[in-house]
């Protein structure tokens, strides 16, 4: 099995790449991974043969010329650039969000047979203020750069499957946890700093209520469902590809609650509350949501709180580990 | 007022450029229209002075640098290739359908003041089959490359409207009958050509059966939706600038009943339905629709099937006509 990654060298991707190649292939254990392209601008060493490191980004029409030299079965499209950078850099965004996908898809669609195409897509595509709930049938009116250009891949993914050229299956991911401490453009980075801070002693100033509720996903859990999603039968889909993931929703003091129970009550007392009203807006009101159609073909959220706190915790991605 | 109009060589689009210069604006009575470019490939002699032809189509760059050098009050974005043209090179559609009116939503964003964009969407945005009633709230999940680049830019509407950049409106348009009868590329030419056909005495071999039911709207009627759309002022939109406009449900039967009304009750038996699988699963088969934004807003469908008949067969527009 020939593979893709976009964002290989991302906190999602990387995870990816690991876990695609550090057993039996996970799409399919009777097809053995032949060769995996880990694009990304900048790669780790994954310390595998089979991994080809392709470094740039698209779209780039030498890059692509080479990387769509042969066939792929399954190709995760991940490369992003994330809200806040797309609400800095319109340009950017709709170069890399929207234009690079394009090219993909074209790309993709001159095999000879279609390959399954992973594309990462994102709630971010429901805009603010969200319904009192969310689920299969909701209009997703984003209000955001970065959902709108989500959405316009998801409109794509659909007709290039509907045209029989690419089998694409659009998973719209909630917010992954716990990414590291850096400035990555992530407007919701509080979701993952919380956990960091809290697990290592430091206090917190929470930029969101204690009853701020959003809906969240462990790292482990996010790159489980990406491979679930490739493994899919074609035929599981309607003329619909785009799907919001399950995940839980998880009020502010419930997670600090769950890290208190995993590393000290006291921890409680480390955490204030000054909420800003933008951010409180945009990703501190998410109502309960149904996904009967992920439900359906076997995706999954992390089940509880703590199992949540445990996965998002476990920083370097540990094959098979406890969690 | 300056004002612009792509497709101003087309069915609909000729006609509205005749509405906008026949007698004061119809936009704001008080704004006279000083410049109106008319942007098409061939363009009739619309013989007033203030219509500027502007020969040729975007995407293009030239054409785009003298277009957007001063600044528009209203853009009319017209110009698109229909779904049977776009089935039969998707490249084509994807131009022109797409990435016209990207450019154009860049172009007029380089403005100082937004200006008002009518984008005519389309009804396409819905794929088939149906659900079993349609309004504001129905996902759409276009089944022609057509209808999903007409999304598309539903999408980006929004968005651009959302960054304050463009006011733009995108309604969407129903089947507008009579199209004149030409090799035009729509898949739903019979729903104007039976018009014609009966309304001359010839027999008409119906491609779909007595009772299917479409959505149409005269192009008279259109006309005065497009201008509204312009009219609407910008506070009476949320985050969804795209609408459906109101139109009747029609059974072709029905059309049948109404234009013997006018031109004699033998017609009835010049018809043979011999229904065409694919053409009554796309456009035969509309089920009831509600559109409480586009009549909150005041846009208007043609009231009964014979004042769409009136209207329709006003072949050329004849403003201020009777119908």
């Amino acid at each position: 099995m020939r593979i893709a990654v976009t964002g290989a060298g991302g906190f999602i991707g990387s995870a990816l790449v690991r876990r695609l190649v550090e057993g039996p292939n996970p799409i399919d254990r009777d097809a053995p991974i032949s060769r995996l392209d880990a694009v990304d601008l900048a790669l780790p060493d994954f310390g595998d043969a089979r991994v080809r490191p392709v470094i740039g980004a698209l779209p780039d029409p030498s890059l692509e010329t080479s990387l769509f030299a042969e066939p792929f079965d399954v190709f995760f499209h991940l490369a992003a650039l994330p809200g806040g950078a797309v609400a800095r850099d319109y340009e950017a965004g709709w170069r890399v969000n929207f234009e690079a996908s394009r090219r993909i898809l074209e790309g993709l669609a001159r095999q000879n047979r279609p390959a399954r195409l992973v594309f990462a897509s994102s709630v971010g595509v429901f805009g603010v203020p969200l319904p009192a709930k969310v689920d299969d049938e909701t209009l997703p009116l984003p209000t955001m750069s970065y959902g709108a250009q989500k959405l316009m891949v998801e409109t794509l993914v659909n007709d290039f499957a509907r045209r029989g050229l690419v089998d694409g299956r659009a998973p719209r991911l909630p917010g992954i946890v716990a990414r590291p401490r850096v400035k990555g453009g992530h407007l919701s980075a509080y979701m993952s700093d919380i956990f960091h801070a809290l697990s290592v002693g430091e206090s917190f100033v929470c930029p969101v209520s204690a009853g701020a509720r959003s809906w969240m996903m462990s790292r482990r859990r996010g790159v489980e469902n990406l491979i679930h999603a490739a493994r899919v039968p074609a035929d599981a889909f309607g003329p619909q590809r785009a799907f919001t993931l399950p995940a839980l929703r998880v009020a502010m003091n419930e997670l600090v609650n769950a890290l208190a129970a995993r590393f000290g009550a006291e921890l409680g007392a480390r955490v204030r509350y000054e909420p800003d009203a933008a951010l409180e807006a945009q990703f501190g009101a998410y109502p309960p949501l149904t996904t009967a159609m992920a439900d359906r073909m076997g995706f999954q959220h992390d089940g509880d709180i703590g199992s949540l706190v445990a996965r998002a915790l476990n920083l370097e991605f540990v094959p098979g580990g406890a969690a």
